[in-house]
């Protein structure tokens, strides 16, 4: 009754060997440039997740008709953005090298990268699926490349051009909208094109990025920029069922940052989707 | 000037004799499993309400139209939930007992149970209208048959089969959607059925019961457990006009958790969906 | 590198003569009859602008394309309305005399009337386009004329019938909205009717002014007196689009209280809001 | 059961006539410089008021032991500073022309004029005992004579010099300071030196004025200017036992801001002082 | 790496069977008759804690020099008081038969009762040693006997006379002083006396309960029913150094309510608590 | 009237040229191990200056006396800890170059360590006065050298032995205070000590570093790690005096977090002490 103490994300209640999916949380958030915070999100998620339910009613489905186990949180030296990426991207590598998909909470959106770069060295034809307010894609903030806001930007300069479909774009410098162009496939302001991803991507292998800001900032205000004029909680929805039609190895979801969260809302809303997520996508 | 001290909801000013309708507090939580705070809902409901107007835009019609007395809150034993319902039911009772309409202010969705039993006692062939976006439907929780998530199984089993329908339900163990088939009446999702109400119900009495998380997280996140995906202000306001319709002889507006509403904009919201249901359903 | 210290709303950096637009502070609340802090409203838009881009991908226009001076807030008198007022109509008087569009940030919807007292002594035939959930045509309170919600009737007895256009209007006693018919043009609810206004108006001056409480509570909780029940943030952007054909000659936008803005989303929204105001009527 | 609906400050439910005391508020703020929201303090202090309890270990009474009746609040015209204070002024002179002492519940210090003027007219030797942090003593601000920062001096030239005892003072324009010269007895930082007030006073007629801030901004956070550097709780306490050996004629308590109290702890402590102070104060 | 995924309170990392004191939640706060959300106390202070070192300076001594199992929390059927407290007394009673010494994490303070009652079994003489500041000597509220306000009245009537010893006792009802004199040694206002302790109760066994809001509302603000006029931080640590020196064989740590404590320092507080009252009465 | 906009910290409104000292930001928490934002310390400090008072009456002086420019803040790459240091350096080495004092507003402790680096080159018998609740003298962190955790370790290669003065300590891993010891003066708990300074000093340069969470938490608990049983403000007050005895070049004050200040009283609280500290060392 007493001997054991573990407390993982509800209904991710696997051992690591039996899971086909493997939650972990990139907990880092130095390089935001506004409101920081992200760090705690995925130990918040996993705290507050048991005030959600294991079942969808959404998918009929059960989160205990899958195999789940959360790893919890690796800590990360703030302040030393190489450092913190590499041990993230270590996480990421062994999930992937024992043939699991890893499922990474975040942080901040640069924690995408450590694991997109082992997607990428494991899967040479990488595509990524990013939802996302803002287009990421900045080459430099003041002489600095790994930052949350030039994630995508490094993406790219690694998977090359045509790789990158994003979604929901509503914020960024005119520099990055006009280094993008030619580059990515973008999307304005909502998750419509969505259904075509199927036929332009077939079956190669996809890392889904999910920046929880795609949200309309009244749905997800616990976020460090957040962004008036997004999606609705139901859009996100119906444009994650489209993107299990395809070969999802990976994913991630980042940007949630409890401190500005007061009400709890934006919490709750990145817990439930999780669920949906994870019964979306893990076999 | 000074003698008088009373302070109810804005413009239900009636004497107790004359109103047709009675307001009262039902300020009880102590069987929410997740986040508490609902017992301050009635109290701030009423202390806030002089940020609103009496009239109606929407039905061109005005609080000054109608007569409704505001009884305050019975103080209630928290930890204590059969002294606590039986309280609540003793207020009920003596509003249905003096011909006028409770309207019942929670308070977690429990104390509907209290109110429930009292109508059917006087009206056997009672109807619940339910919007929610929980299907409050198990059948106990560690042990406990009487808890905020088991109402609608408990109401069921005093009305028995086909008895409630529900609105905008998206929550739940997948035991309690199981269990729910073939006994209720469950539209998931949206507000969307209820304008055949009419047709189904007739002119059968009708207890309408309104847990505020029907709506969607992002437009009412002062509640227990917000849901995100729920229906719009707009949306429940044309729901509750199809609800007119029907032969209401009570209704309760329940899950506003004050503590977890910072910006104080889940209170203004039910502050004004009051307004609109009393101006709705009060003759 | 040290010397200069000035800190002006993003992108908003020219010289008050090169520019062609103003903004200025009206931090005055004090009329406000509920819940005061939209004094605070000008100094949080400009120390949060920065966590904003400068570029709009709505408009494809950048802030660096136009050219707009920062003139900071006046300090006002608070308690003494009439003060406050005088203080501000000059400030707006100084920026039509100099030739340029003054956009005026609140404070309270009264700080309006100021700066309508100077467009109309300089433009007689002037119209005003007023978006708002509030109709504002208060005759007095409690004896008072100088209130915000009496801005609107205070501007009718000045520039006279049919020249005031309202729209999102859910909120108001019935005494307003009686003394209101047949002065303005009143849409209830929504924005729709927006696209009708260069035909009403034609080329005739227009004083925009924007209460942010139009947007619904969800999208914009950080204000005074928030009501469920208004538009999106997308719906606002479009309606904003069909005041540019009209001959705009200055604009304001008020009622952001930052001290109900925990998590900050109102801001943030306030801030992109005026971006694209500013780049969508500003030459 | 049902047909009572009043809900005063705990323990303060005499009725009128046999009080010897009434409670009422002035929650009027708009000559606030800086944070306004004391218009909530009297409604806030009554509505969380039940969290205490009516006994006082500290003096081993009880608020049963007296005759105190709780008047709520008049309406009050915010941004008209006379018609504020003139209505405010009403109240308190019906309680003195009835033979009883006035409580009041601010509200800004301001309103603590209106009462101050009726206490002076009904006895020309008034004295008045000051707690605050604030000297209070500007001549003016933008102009305005009335505001909150010059309510000492506005008394002053009603009273005359030497009849105000300033404590705790430890804030103010240099220009304040040396203006109260002479004037007033002001002591700086503390409350030490209330002892003395007996011997100083003797039997004359006495208004006590508390603005909470003279408390430690640790202590009482929610106030609109804070002041680090104050007094302790206890320490208010003792100082506070001195008073009653004066001849006290009226009391207020003036200052708390409920929308800065988010822990409510600030709020709790005005209940817990305003009982207290009943408690000595009352005959 | 990845395989293990537990997250204790900082330092508490023994194994069950190695550990002489075992730490565990009991996260339960239906009986709350004010403001409710201790039952989030437990699972806070142990996320929270890793913001706090394991060393001592007060002290000089680490969490490393002892050994501490932290067996999470069970979970509680809120609203159902006996059954709740059924369950923690297992809880305890299993630690206690281990021969290991219980420190539970509150909770509302009620959940002492269980563990007491489990203590009291196992040592009939036993002695309790109460740090609080309210009396929690009520027969009943609203007819209940098992609520917070009562738990020192029911521990009474299970050891006899004597036997329970009270320090900074500063709030309660008039009759709970009456009831408790002659039967417990209450100490008001202070932890004063603290020092005599030892010569009183020698070395019989003792149960330590520490309700937080002994602490003044400035140190303590995120609590239930704070209260102002309590002790400093450094007093406690004092006087928990001299309840070293008796033979204590359980404690408990209650009353934190995270909801309240936006800031966090009342959880920093009662982490850094937790980690000295463990370096303190653990050998 | 309108053309001017600047706003720096009150009262500071020297030019560049005439300035004795100059104020500027160093908005950098990247390396902060638990909670991030003190980024926004400078930036709300200037913002909210305005709610104080350019007088001290503890002083009997006003910032109108002497002569302070404000240079606000530079923008600083957030997560990459040498870039921001080297930034922050530049403003601090022009400032000594130009024969004025720095007065750096943090930011993290960490940034403290480019201001020292440039006092050292300049002073190379430099002592540093350092009050603070964390000894800060970590060697590294997850292999981390540049960290706000090891501040002072930092600073002690830079200066040798014998050269820091550390009061307030009572927080920091076992190994830190273990490694000071013989290389630091370290004070233990409060300032008790500080008066001591002159006669161990004499008239050696002194970079004076405060971090504010020496302070109790109960009067600063706006910052990332709050540590009860601190210093009152006044003690610090007091203790600052003292400092002002020796030849003090520089100062800073850090680590306020204003988004963990939703009262705001941090953000006051450093405000006033700012005044006073300018008003102490400034000639």
């Amino acid at each position: 009754m007493l001997e054991k103490n573990t407390r993982p994300f509800i209904g991710c209640e696997a051992g690591y060997k039996e899971a086909s999916a493997v939650i972990f949380g990139a907990g880092f958030d130095s390089t935001c440039s506004y409101r920081p915070g992200a760090r705690f999100g995925p130990s918040t998620i996993r705290n507050e997740s048991f005030g959600i339910e294991t079942y969808s009613p959404y998918l009929d489905k059960d989160l205990s008709d899958i195999k789940v186990f959360d790893a919890l949180d690796p800590e990360l030296p703030m302040g030393s953005t190489e450092k913190a990426l590499k041990i993230i991207g270590k996480y990421a590598k062994k999930v992937f090298d024992d043939g699991k998909m890893p499922i990474m909470l975040g942080g901040e959106h640069l924690v995408s990268l450590a694991a997109i770069k082992e997607a990428y060295s494991k899967y040479p034809d990488l595509r990524i699926v990013h939802f996302d307010a803002h287009i990421d894609f900045r080459d430099e903030y003041l002489g600095v490349k790994l930052s949350h806001s030039a994630v995508m930007r490094r993406a790219y300069e690694l998977l090359g051009e045509g790789k990158i479909y994003q979604f929901g774009i509503r914020s960024g410098d005119r520099s990055e909208f006009e280094a993008a162009k030619g580059k990515t496939f973008t999307y304005l302001f909502d998750l419509k094109g969505v259904e075509k991803l199927k036929e332009m991507i077939g079956n190669a292998p996809v890392y889904f990025t999910v920046d929880l800001d795609v949200l309309d900032s009244s749905v997800f205000p616990g976020t460090g920029t957040p962004e008036a004029g997004g999606v609705s909680f139901n859009e996100l929805l119906v444009a994650t069922k489209e993107v299990r039609k395809l070969n999802v190895i990976g994913a991630d979801v980042v940007e949630l940052a409890p401190m500005l969260d007061q009400s709890g809302v934006s919490t709750a809303t990145a817990c439930k989707y999780l669920r949906e997520l994870l019964l979306t996508i893990v076999k």
